[in-house]
C-alpha cells in the first residue's frame, strides 16, 4: 500500500519530521511518500496562509492520484484544503486534525486540543463543528508556541505544552489530549507517559485511518459534495489546474 | 463610500451583471467597483473550483485595501475565501451567502435556499452551520441549473427555479426564499411578486450590510481568528502574496 | 426613507438619547422618528416589565404602519415584542439586540455581550438561541449597572463596563463586544478605541439594517408565523387593539 | 391544595371546558380555580394576540398569588406570558405546552405535536427550542382547525385531527402525540384508544406537574431570570400593574 | 395507586432511606413499595456497576408489572436501565435523574447538578443530552463524596455538598440545584433553606411524575423504541429472563 | 497483534460469520478471536435484549483483557455495553456502530444508516447523538428485516435492503450508506458496486480502527468516565463479576 502524506507548507525540515512520524506509524507493508508543495507558505498560521497553501497541496494530491496512491494524508492540523482534495481524489483523503479527533473519540469521552497560537483556535473550533465532533471537545487551548519554534530544541515549547496539558486535566475534565499541530507529532508518547492520559497525534492517526479505509476499499464518495470537478476553463497563473 | 465587489470567478459577463445588481442596491453616495480576478476558474461549482478562486480573490481584496475601499463584498454564494479575506482586510468583508442568510433572518422565521446544483448543497449547509444560522434554514434545494445557464436567456433556468420555490412553500414551511447564486441576483423582485413571499438576493444584501458596517465604523476584528497574517516566506508561483 | 424607532419604555430622556444615536447612524436621506409609548414601564429590567411594555410598543408600531414608515426599530436590547410587532407590520421590524448580534457576526468569529443586570442574562441568552446565533456568542456578562444609572454621569457605570470588556477579552476569547442596552449606545466608539476591538451598538446597527431592508424592498413575510392577525374581539382595557 | 388555572383568552366557554378538564385531572384534595382575564383577545392565534393576552393573564396570576394559591397553570398551548408570570409568582407556574412536552418525554422517545393553525407552528417550535426539548419532537403539524371550531361539534375538527395523527405515525416515527391546543383537552383519551399510542393533553399534564411541584415545596427560583420585578413607575393604562 | 420504587443497587439501608423519601413525597392514596434487586452491585459508581445492576433491576420491574403496579421509579441518578425497563413495562417508568431535570426545568431557567464522584459526571452529561435537556443544565459538578459516605453521619459529605452549591451559585449562574444521587434525597429541604434557591431531589420528583402519569392514564408507548421485547431464546445464567 | 471480536448475542452461526468478516478485514499480522457469550439472548433487537447481553459480553471482554489482547471489538450495531466494556478494559474497545459512523464520516459528507427493524432506530439515533455524529447522519432507515433473517438465504432481506439504499440516495442526499447490523457485514462490497456509492460495514471498520489504535499505543483513558471500577461487593447470580 502506498500513502501520500502532504505537508501543505513548504518547510522541508518539517516535511522530513512528518514523514518520519508517518513512517513510524505505518504498517509493515505501507510505503509512505512525504512531500510538500513547491509553492506556498513556509508555515500555516491562520486562514490567509491556509488559502495559499491549497493550490500547491492540490497539485501534490493530483500527482498522487496520477501515480495511483491508495490514500492521502493532509498533514496540517487545520485540515487545509480537505474538501477540495476530496473532490479531486478517488482514493480516501484524511486530514490530521479530523484523524486525531476521531481517534480520541474512541478512547475518551472528551478531549482537549493543545495547539500552537491563539489565532488558530477559531479555525479548529470551526472544523470540530463541521465534523460534528464539537461536543466531544472540552476546549481548544493555545500554548502560544509558533509553529517553527517546535523545530527549535532550544525553545521553551515543550515546557509550555506540558503546562497547558495540566490545565486541561484540572479545568476541562479532559480524558485525552489531542496535539494540535503536525510539528508536535513526535511528542505524543512522552507526553502521554508524563501526564497519565492518552495523547493523540494526528499524523500517526491519519496514517492508520487511511490504511484502514484503503484496506477496506472505502473510497471518497463522488455522489454529491465531493463530486469530480466539472471540466472548465481556468485563467492565468492557475490555468494548469483546470479540471478536464 | 467605496465598496469593492469581487466576483471570484473569471467570467466577465457575470461580473458585469453582479456589478449592475450591486449598483442597483447601493445608496446614492456609494461607489461600487465590481471586479473579478485575472486568474482562476470561469465558474465556481464545488470545493475544487473554490480553492483555485481564492488566490485571485485575495489579490483583489488586497488591491482594494491598498486603495482604501470602505468595504468588500465576495460575490459567490459559497462565500469563497471569506475567512482569508477577513484576515487580510481591515475594512469589513461580507459574503453574499451570509448576507442573504442574515437579511432573511430579519424578515422570516425560516427560509429555504434555492441554489444551482446538488453538488453545491453540502458547502452551503456547512456555511449555515458555521454561521450559526442552520436552524433558520428549512432546507437547501438545488434547481439543477448550471451557473452559466443563468446567463443564457434560452435556458429553462427560470422555470426550474420557480418550481423549486413552490416546493419550498408547500413542503418546507419556508417563509422566505434565499437565492443561492450570484447569477440569480436580478430575479429576486420578480420571483417575490410571483410567489408571494420575500425573495432575498445575496448581492444586494451584502452591499447594504457593507454600507451599514462601514457607515458605523465597524471593521473586521483583528484580535484572534482574523488577525493580520504573520510575515513569512512564500515560495514559487504564489510568492508575491507573502504577508510582509 | 422614514424609520420609526420605538423605545419601548416610557422614559423620555432615554428616548431622546436613543433618537440621537439613531440619527447619528442614519444615512443622509433617512428621517428618524424616535418615540416611546404613552403607557408602560419606565425601564425594562426583566420579563415582567417586558410584558407590560408590549401593548404600548405595538400601539406605536401600528401608528408607524398607518403613516407608512419604511421600517421599525425596537430599541430595547431584549427585542421586546419583536414577533408581535412583525405580525402587525408589513414594513421590516428589527430589534436592537438581534441587530447587534447579526452585525457583530459579520466582523468577528465570536462576541461577548455586556449587559446591565444579571437578571437580564437569561432573556438575552434565550434570544440568541432563538435567532440561531448562540454559538457566535462567547458569553453574556452583566456589568451590574441599572438601566437608568446609564443616564447618570456621576455613576461608576462606565468604569464597570470597561472592566467587564477586559474580562471578555482575557477569559472569553471575544473578538468583538456587543453593548447589551439601548442606553449604552453612545459609548461604542470610545470603548472600541480604548479596548482595541470592535464594539457594536444595537441602535445604530438596527438603523442600518432597517435602511438596508427597506432599500431592497424586503418586507416582513406574511406567510406563516408573522401572518397578519386574524380579526377578532378583544375585551376590556385593550379592546381598541383588536385586529380588524 | 389550590391551583389557579388561567385561560389567557377571554372566551368563557373555553374557560369552562378547560376548568372541567383540569378538575378531571386533579387529585381529590386539589381545588381548581379556572379563570380568564377580563381584558384581552377572544382567542390566541399568533404572536399579536399573545401579546395582548399577557397583561390580563398577569393580573390573574397576581390575584392568585395574593390569595395564596399553591400553583398556577397557564392554559394556552403557546405558554403565553410564562416567563413574566414566573417573575411575578413565588408559587410554581406551568404552561400547558411545556407540561405536555415534559410528560410525553417520559413515555416516548419522540412525539409529534398536532396544533390548530399553521401560523402557530413557529411559536411552538420556538418554545420547544427554548425548553431544550426540540430534539424530542419529531414534528409540529397543523390540522388547520381554528381554535373556536373546537367548540363547535358540527365542525370537521375531529376528523382532521385524526388524519394528522395517522400521518404522524406513518411519516414522523412519532411514539406519542401531543395535542397542541387547550381546546383539545377532552379528546385525548378517545384519540389514544383510536390510534393506539399515548395522546398527551397539556391541561391535565400541567395540573399534575403543578400538584407535584407544590407538594414538594418546589417554588419558582428568584435568583436570576425570574427575580421579583424591581419597583418602578408604570405609566398610563397599565399603571396599576407597576411592581412595588 | 401503587408505585414500585426500585433502588438498583443491593444496599438495603439505602433502599430503606429511598423508600422513606418516596413515601414522604407520595400523595395520601399512593402506596409505595421500595425494593432492591437480590443480585448486583452494592452501589453504582460508573458504567460497569450500572451494567450489572440492570438484570436485577429488570427482574423487579417485571415483578411489579406482574402485580399490576401503576408505575415504576428507578432510584439511581444514572437512570440505570431506563430504556430496557420501558421496553418491559406498560406502566410508566421514570428515572430519578430525568425526573429531577424535568422538575428543575419548570422552576428555573438553568440548574447545576451536584453529584458524588467525578467519574459519574460523563454519564450524567450524556443522559442530559439524550433527554434533550443539556442546555438547561449549567454544569454537572462532583462533590467527591462516595455514595455510601452519604450513609455515614460522621463523614464530611454534607459540608462538601454545601461548598459545591455555593460554587454553582457564584460561577454557573445556577437558578436551581439538582441533587445527583438517590442517597442525597433527605438533604433537599435543608439545603434549599440554607442556600436560598430551589434544591430538587430526584426520588421525590419521580414519585410525583409517576403519580401524575398514572393518574392521567399515560402509559409507556409501545410503538417503536420501547416496543415489547420479541420472544426469543436466552441462554445460560440469564435464561429465565427471556421474553416470551 | 490479537483482537478479540465479541458478538454479544449467543448465536454461534452469526459469530462465525462475523469472525469471517473480521478476519477478511484484518491485516496480515493480526489474529482475530471471535467469540460470543455463553449466556444471554440469541439476538439483540431492542433495549431489553441489549441489557441481558451485557453481562456475558463483559465476561468475554474481561477474559480478553486477562489474556492480553491488544484491542476489543463489540460486534453489535447498537454498540451494546460499550461504556461498561471501556471501564473494564485498558486496551481500546470499539463498537461496530461507532466504527462505521467514523469511517463513513471520512469519505462522505453525510450518510444514511440502513438497519433491520424500526424498533432499533431510536437506539441508533441516540448513539449518533452521544458520539456527536448525528449531524453527519442524514437518516436512520429500517429495512424491516429481522436480524436472523439475514442468516437465511431464502429471505427477501437483500432485496429489501437494496430498496432502502435507493430511497436513501433519492430522498436523503446520502453520500454513503452505513449497514446497520453485524449480520450485514458480507453485503457491503456487492451493495457498493450495485448502488454506486460507498457502503460501510461496521465489523470491518472496527477491526481497522482497533488495529490502528493498538498500533499507536492508544489505550482507553482511565481518568474519568472510563475509570477502572471501584472494588465492591456484588450479590447473587452476578457476584463473580464484582470488581476487585
Amino acid at each position: 500500500m502506498r500513502i501520500l502524506v502532504v505537508n501543505p507548507n513548504t518547510t522541508a525540515s518539517m516535511t522530513a519530521r512528518i514523514g518520519a512520524a508517518a513512517r513510524a506509524a505505518a504498517a509493515p507493508g505501507t510505503e509512505v511518500e512525504a512531500v510538500n508543495p513547491a509553492m506556498g507558505p513556509a508555515s500555516i498560521e491562520g486562514y490567509y496562509d491556509e488559502a495559499f497553501a491549497v493550490p500547491g497541496l492540490l497539485e501534490e494530491i493530483g500527482r498522487g492520484e496520477a501515480t495511483g496512491v491508495d490514500g492521502h494524508v493532509i498533514a496540517c492540523f487545520d485540515d487545509t484544503g480537505l474538501e477540495a482534495a476530496r473532490s479531486l481524489a478517488r482514493a480516501p483523503v484524511v486530514g490530521i486534525g479530523e484523524a486525531a479527533f476521531h481517534m480520541a473519540s474512541l478512547i475518551a469521552g472528551r478531549f482537549t486540543v493543545v495547539t500552537t497560537l491563539a489565532r488558530s483556535v477559531p479555525a479548529i473550533e470551526h472544523n470540530l463543528m463541521k465534523y460534528g465532533l464539537a461536543a466531544r471537545c472540552a476546549r481548544v487551548r493555545a500554548a502560544e508556541v509558533p509553529v517553527l519554534a517546535l523545530e527549535d530544541a532550544a525553545s521553551d515549547a515543550r515546557r509550555r505544552i506540558a503546562g497547558v496539558i495540566e490545565q486541561a486535566k484540572d479545568e476541562d475534565g479532559a480524558e485525552a489530549i489531542v496535539l494540535g499541530c503536525a510539528g508536535m507529532a513526535d511528542l505524543a508518547a512522552a507526553l502521554s507517559s508524563a501526564h497519565g492520559l492518552p495523547v493523540v497525534d494526528g499524523v500517526a492517526s491519519a496514517v492508520k485511518l487511511v490504511e484502514g479505509l484503503a484496506a477496506l476499499g472505502l473510497r471518497t464518495s463522488k455522489t454529491l459534495g465531493y463530486a469530480t470537478p466539472r471540466p472548465k476553463r481556468y485563467t492565468g497563473l492557475l490555468d494548469r489546474f483546470a479540471p478536464r
